[in-house]
């Protein structure tokens, strides 16, 4: 019996250290963490027209800051370096910009190289549809003449609260310093 | 005996299976994660002063950045669309612009849209008092004239470092272009 | 025998209960987390040329933004209150401006203070090196006359996917308003 009652002990000492290596296997302070699978992934579309003096009615953004010398209603020479739009921009589920938006892009960029066309990013997605409701926000560089860019999600709030993340763009269309079309394929890894 | 045995025996392999059930339960990498309970609550004021061209001692925030044509020390028409103003203001416990300050909110914003009041947001509470030493830093959309709007926490150094959440913010009073004060309510989810 | 068998018993009752402790221990929702250690620690130059009208060649940086008056090649009085800027700075592994870059830092920074030097900042590291490739993404306020600064890393992409941490900055070098060069020492707490 004694010998029965040993195993029994042993099986419960076993389980015990197996216990405390699974614990570990799930630590969440490990220094190196595996990448989670993505919560939610999310497609949209942005629409940029930017004003030049004569779009007043519909344009969605304008410059309202460049270097000394510049007229804020003409792109600067030098890759538009130091232009800064402000952009309160239709959002579509699909490339039309006629189609329902089903929330605004709001934020800003501006022009910050002087040997290629390159931006910085700092604005909003504020959805409101029946899918959606809430915000994401993101920041970062955007290397405009590469396919694709990586920029961060810094924020959320709503359906995507203190969302993680990142947003992979590319310019699906453009018409020279006037309209722009951004696919925005945002791929997160924290959802609550 | 040997029946008595099986039951310790059966029991161990049960809490080996509750464990494993206990051990998902607190999975990181869930897709969808549970909220956790707010770790930390604050709810602060902060007051601005937006220069007008007389105001020059007590204005705290000052435009920088407008549309072509705009004067800087003129709100534009079109609901602001475009004006950007940096600021420096005062964070009080209370709603008093002239109780002791317990840091400073500095940042800049800039209204957004063209059909109604609406501005996004960049700034950082840099809170020095004897409850708070450190920074949090805030970014989004912030549609004014609702009552109250969520903008994300994005960062955080100090007593909050890498503090995320989010922030309730709403207008407690304003006096017409010149002054207004907000009311935010943060609410943080991780804390260290 | 009975009594050997309760003891076992007792056994499994008491790890249930130390597992259970344990399992809290390490509840990845608990109200104030232990600060893990750092999984990442990289120490970073970047050096910021401001044109001042006479420069344009090197130039790094340039105003774009400044309060009413103000002209774009001169920082205002003030402690350059109001003042904002658009750069895209080389980032070096040594504090030497000629060393071959191992990226660009690109973004902002605006002077907020009326009473001191104070700047806010948000930038993005774009690191392409045989070490790192990847963008780490920043924000926060920087009172530039402390010796050091911490400000919030709010994002990052590539190798520095979702990093959080933060970064200490002081000011390496600098002459008069035309050159500064910022040391970066960051710290992330979590890499994937």
């Amino acid at each position: 019996m004694a010998i029965w009652n040993g195993r029994v002990l042993n099986l419960c000492i076993l389980w015990l250290l197996v216990s405390i290596v699974l614990l570990n296997g799930i630590d969440c302070h490990s220094r190196k963490k595996k990448l989670p699978k993505p919560c939610r992934n999310l497609v949209l579309y942005f629409h940029d027209i930017i004003y030049n003096g004569k779009n007043a009615g519909n344009a969605t953004s304008t410059l309202v800051a460049a270097p000394q010398g510049a007229n804020l209603t003409i792109m600067t020479g030098n890759y538009h370096f130091g232009d800064l739009a402000v952009f309160d921009d239709p959002i579509t589920v699909d490339n039309n910009l006629h189609s329902p938006p089903v929330g605004r892009a709001q934020g800003f960029y501006f022009y910050d190289m002087k040997n290629t066309f390159s931006a910085w990013l700092g604005f909003t997605f504020v959805l409101n549809s029946t899918d959606y409701k809430g915000t994401i926000t993101f920041g970062g560089a955007d290397p405009i003449l590469a396919k694709y860019r990586d920029i961060s999600v810094v924020g959320g709030t709503g359906d995507f609260l203190m969302a993680r993340g990142i947003a992979t763009i590319d310019t699906d269309a453009y018409e020279g310093d006037v309209y722009f079309r951004l696919r925005v394929n945002i791929t997160l890894y924290e959802c609550y």
